[in-house]
C-alpha cells in the first residue's frame, strides 16, 4: 500500500470528515470573536494564531486531496468550491484591502461542502435555477428598459436616485422590493412630474407579476418532480401486475382456442 | 422564383433572425450609452447615428415582412407588437415630448418577439390573465369603493393623500403594497379620525386576501395544466393497453362460447 | 296569471337583471362624480337627484322581489346582502353622520350580487374561510397575548404605540405587516429596553409562519378540490369501463365452465 | 373505587375540560383588564384576587393530574407545556422583574392544550419544522457569515447598525424583511462605501430565494401528504377490485384448461 493509498484511506474515513467539520465550526467561533474590539485588544494575537492554524488545516486537507485525487480533484464542483474559498483566505490582505479580509469569513461556507444535508439543499437550489432562466432574462430586460427610461425621464431632476443607469437600476430594485417606493421615491418624483405614477405603478405590477409567476413555476416544477417520483414507485407495481395478469389470461385463452 | 419568394426565403433563414437579435442587442447598448451625459458630449452624434441605423434595420425588416406576408402580417399578434413598437420610435419627438423619446427604449422589447423562449414566457403570462379576470374586476370594485369612501371621509382633512378620487386610488394602492401604510398614512390620519383604522385595516386584510386567492388560483391552474399534460402522456399508453387487452380477451371468449 | 306571477316573470327576465346592472354602474359614476368639489358646486342638485333616482330603482326592485318571493326572499344570502346595503343608504344621514353618507357607496357592492362571475369569486372566498377557522383563532390568541405583554412591558414608556390593549394590537398588526417595524418601532423601543427584540423578532417569525401555513393550507385545499373534481370526471369513465369489461369476462367464463 | 380512580374519572369528563377552558377565557379577560390603568386604580385588588383564583384552579388541576397519572404525566408533551406555563406564573415576581409578570399572560396558551382543534394546528406546525431543518441551518450560516462580514466592513463607520455581531444580525434580519432596507440602511451606508450594494443586494436575493424555497418545500410536502392519504383511500378499493377480479378470471381459466 503506497503512501498515496494510505492518505486516500485516511481522508475517506468519516472521522476525518467530522474533524474537518469541527475545525470549521471552531474557526467560525474564532472569526466571530475577532469582530469584538475589546476581545481583539485583550487576546488578538492568540485569536489570529488560532485562525491561522485552522487555515493551515484547510490548506493541508486540500493539498492531501490534490495529492490523492490529482486530475480528478477538479472534476468535482465542491472541490473547486473549497479550493477557491481557501484560496481567497490565502491572498495577502496586508495591503489594506479590508474587503479581502472580510471575505475570509466565506471559509465557513465549507460547512456546506462537508455536511451532506446542506449540500443537498444547495444542489436543490442550483437545480431550480435553469428552469427559471427565461424568467430571469425577462426580468433583466424589464430592469434594463426601466432603468434607461427612468434615467432619461427623471435623471436630471433627481440625480441622486436616477442620475445614471446604475443608480436607476438600484432604485428600481428598491421599488420592486416595495421598500419606501411611494413615500420615499414616487411621491417626491410626482411633485415634479405629476404623471410619474404611470411609469412606476405599471413597473411594480409587472415585476410583481413576473416574480409571482416565477414562484408559481417553482412550485409546479417541484410538485411535478415529487409527484413523478412517488407515482412511479407507487403505481408502477400495480400496473406491472395488471399487465402481467392480463397477458397470462390472454395466453391461457389462446392456448384453449382450437386452431 | 419571384422577388417576393426570394425575400420570404431570406427572412425565414435562422441567420436573418439571429442578425436581427444582434441588432437589437447592439441597439440596447447604444440606448444605454445615450443615458450617459459625458459620453453624449464626447460622441453624441455617433451614438445617434448608430441608433438611427438600427432603427432603419427594423423599419426595413418590417417593410420586408409586410411585402412578403401582406394581409397575413397583421394576423400575428407579435407582428402587430413589432409594428407598434417601431412605429413609436418613428414619431418625430423633436417637438419637445421627452416622454416619446424615452418610449424609444421600448424597442428592446423586440427581443421578446425574436427569442422563442422569452416569447413562450410572455405567452404563458398572458394566458394566465383571463382566468384572473373576475378577481381583477373584484379588485377594481374594491378600489373604486375604497377610493370614493376615503375621499369622502378623509379628503377635506388630508387633501394631499385623499383629495381626489385619483389621489385616493394611488394612496390605497400604496397601502395595499403595505408601503409606509401605518407610520406614513394611517397613524397621521388617526390623529384626526381616531377610528380610521376601521377603514384601513379591513381594506388591507381584504385586498391581501384577494391577492392571496389570485396567487392560489394561479398555482392551482398551472398545476392542473401541468398535471393534465403529464397524466395524459403517462397513463394514456397504459390505459390504452389495458382496454385493448380486455377487448381482445372478451372477443376470444365470445368466439369460444358455443352459440 | 296574477299580478304576482307577472311581476315574478318580469323580474326573472335577463333584460331586467342587465338593466339593474346598468343602474348600478350609472350610480357608481354618479357617486364618483359627487366626490369632486367643483362638480358638486356646478351641478350638485342634479347629481343628488340622479343618485336618489338610482336608489329608488333599487328600493322598488327589492319591494318587487319581496312581493314575489315573500318568505323565501330572506332564505337567500345575496337577497339579505342587497337588503342591508340598500337599507344603509336609506338611513337619514342628515343628522351629521358623515360616515353613514360614506357608507352609501357600498351600494356598488350590489354589482357582486348581480354579476354571476363575481358572485362565484366571492362564494369561493367565503368557502375558503371555514377551513382557516383554527388558524384565525390561533392568530387571535397570539395577538391577544402579544398585546397584553406589549402593553405591560412597553406601555408606560411608549404610550403612543403600546399605551392600551387596542393601541398595542394595532401596533402589532403593523409589525406583522412588516411596515416600519424596525426603524419605526423596534429600534426606538430598543433604546429604552435593549432586549425588546427578544419579544418582537419571535413575534414576527411566529406570525409570518402562521400566515405562511394558512397560505399553504389554502393552496393544498384548492388543489385537493380541483384534483378531486378532475380525477372524478377523467378516470371515472376509464375505471367504469375496466370494471364492466372484467365483470363481462368473468360472467362469460362462468357460463362456459361446466358445473 | 379508590380516591385516585374517582379523581381520574372526574378529570376525564368533558365538563371538566370545558370548565377549565372557561376559566382560561375568564382569566384572559382579567389579564386584559389588568392592562388598563384606570380600571386597576378603581378595582385593582379585585382583579388581582380573581387572577390568583384562576391560577389556583390551574395549580389544582395540575396537582390532580399529577396525582392521577404520576409518572405518565411527563410523557405527554402538552402536560409538560401546561406545567412550565403554570410554573412561570408561580415564580414570585415581586422582586421587580416586570418581564416575569408579563410572561404570566402566557397562561392563555393553555387554550391551545385544552382545545383539540388548536392542538392539531400547532402539531401540524411543529410537524412541518423538521423537514425545514437543513434550510434553517443554511439560513443561520448565511446570517452568521453576513453578520461577521457586515461587522468587519461597516462596523467602524456605522456602530449603531453594525457595531457588534448581534447588532449586525438584527440589522440583517431587518434587511431580510425588506423593512427600510434601502432608504433606512443601505443608501446611508452607500454614501460612505459606494459599493455596499454589492454586499446587500445579493444578501437580499439569496435570503429571499432561500425563504422562497422553504415555502415551496412546505407546499410540496403538504400536498404530498394530502395526496397520499386521498389517493390511498380513493384508488385503493378500485385497485383491489381489479386485482381480485383478474385473479378470479385466471383461476377460472386454469380450472378449464385441460391439464
Amino acid at each position: 500500500m503506497s503512501l498515496r493509498d494510505k492518505i486516500g484511506a485516511f481522508i475517506a474515513r468519516p472521522a476525518f470528515r467530522n474533524s474537518i467539520l469541527g475545525v470549521i465550526l471552531f474557526n467560525a467561533i474564532i472569526l466571530g470573536l475577532e469582530t469584538s474590539k475589546p476581545l481583539m485588544e485583550a487576546m488578538g494575537p492568540l485569536l489570529i494564531t488560532l485562525d491561522s492554524l485552522c487555515l493551515a488545516v484547510f490548506v493541508f486537507e486540500i493539498i492531501a486531496k490534490l495529492y490523492v485525487q490529482r486530475g480528478r480533484f477538479f472534476s468535482d464542483g465542491w472541490n473547486i468550491f473549497d479550493f477557491v474559498i481557501v484560496g481567497i483566505a490565502l491572498v495577502p490582505a496586508a495591503q489594506g484591502l479590508a474587503v479581502l479580509r472580510a471575505l475570509r469569513i466565506l471559509r465557513l461556507l465549507r460547512v456546506v461542502s462537508v455536511a451532506p444535508s446542506l449540500r443537498r439543499v444547495i444542489e436543490g437550489l442550483i437545480n431550480a435555477l435553469p428552469g427559471m432562466g427565461s424568467v430571469f432574462l425577462l426580468m433583466a430586460l424589464v430592469f434594463y428598459i426601466g432603468a434607461v427610461m427612468a434615467t432619461k425621464l427623471f435623471g436630471t431632476a433627481f440625480p441622486e436616485w436616477f442620475g445614471t443607469l446604475g443608480k436607476s437600476g438600484y432604485s428600481l430594485f428598491q421599488i420592486m422590493t416595495l421598500e419606501s417606493w411611494s413615500m420615499g421615491i414616487v411621491r417626491p418624483v410626482m411633485e415634479v412630474f405629476p404623471y410619474a405614477w404611470m411609469f412606476f405603478v405599471p413597473f411594480i405590477l409587472l415585476t410583481t407579476f413576473v416574480v409571482l409567476n416565477l414562484v408559481v413555476g417553482l412550485v409546479v416544477n417541484s410538485m411535478q418532480d415529487a409527484h413523478h417520483v412517488e407515482a412511479e414507485a407507487e403505481t408502477g407495481n400495480y400496473r406491472d401486475e395488471v399487465l402481467a395478469r392480463l397477458a397470462d389470461i390472454e395466453k391461457l385463452l389462446k392456448e384453449q382456442t382450437p386452431r
